[in-house]
């Protein structure tokens, strides 16, 4: 990742972030930390994906899975 | 990314982008910032693949999952 | 790309070229630029795809999604 | 990995963690080792995708199948 | 590609090859060039997949996307 | 792969190790040789995937098609 | 490919061998020359996968297509 794009997931550290994976699952949690290869680690995470939320506790995503996170605005 | 095509992505930034991914969902979006690995981040970010827009708020897009960026013409 | 393909390439610049996408999609294009990963720029580009043609401007095309090029030969 | 990453796998050593892989597979299993692939080994492994267990035995993951590793929790 | 099978590309060149792709389309064609990621050109190609075949003029295919390429024999 | 793993896979050489493939085929043999890519050769191997195993006599797998390794316990 | 594995595809050479393919088709052919991306040539190859044989002549496949090389043993 280039260092804009690192910045923008380092102000995210300890906020809860949406991550679309690339087999459509849908996950939520806090983010802890995370890598140059987008590999990151999250709390409280949840699958999210239908209905029926899965709580996961914490886990660490590869990021080759990973297709689009949604970060929290400043405001929010 | 060779600077041709940098160049050409860099003068989208702040611009609204229409991309296209793998998984053929389309996102639409006021571009932000990218990297040399084509990931991106994007403001107002919307999934308009089917007529109901999803809002995804500021997101991050890997760039191994981006097929085609729908560039702003100079005029528009 | 090795500099026998990059000259095919270069020749094509300005002329209109026909893609085939990984996932069957057909566009064309007047190729603008590219890069040795294959990354173009089209503009003028359509999809072709389906009976009824879809206009997309101005696109960029990341090149590992790309299947063939049809080059313009050098009569036409 | 980062260090960061690494170092939430290594907390995981001898305890027990839950996999899923990419092909949708869960697998649950007490972590012997890990390297920098992710590619990691499993003792006492279990394929609990679906409602009848499969005993897999001590066994050896391709990092690059895998999508989630959920961690235990400090306190579990 | 090591020397051999570069050889043995080279000895095509101005020949007429048989190129199966991953996505179990077939395309014949006479090769003009290649480079060392297989990437190669080719003159008067058709896609011979079906009984109809389609003329896809001069085309540039990505390594990538090959299966198999049938060389001419010596003799042929 | 790192140390560890790699001796995991050493200590198997000459033992009978399951395989899980990603196209979800199951193969079994003997252990010869591996490299660090995971490429392995095996001895008397079959595809024990469905009921009618079929034998494979000695194959090399590559190493990126492999899922798991069943790894057989120092008991057994 | 690590030399173990190299030295038995080298002892394979002028020999027939057995590939399964990523596709699930299986090619059959004497194998003429390979690289250390197991791009390999065969003469005399042969699609075996259905019932009726379809004769390739031949051929250079992509070692990243291979699923598996049945290897001649010592004896056959």
């Amino acid at each position: 990742m280039a260092d804009e794009i690192s910045t923008a997931m380092a102000n995210c550290q300890g906020k809860s972030v949406l991550l679309r994976l690339r087999d459509s699952k849908t996950i939520q949690g806090s983010l802890i930390d995370f890598d140059i290869h987008m590999n990151l680690t999250l709390e409280n995470a949840e699958d999210i994906t239908d209905e029926k939320h899965l709580s996961l506790g914490k886990v660490l995503l590869r990021g080759d899975n990973i297709l689009a996170i949604s970060l929290p605005t400043d405001k929010s």
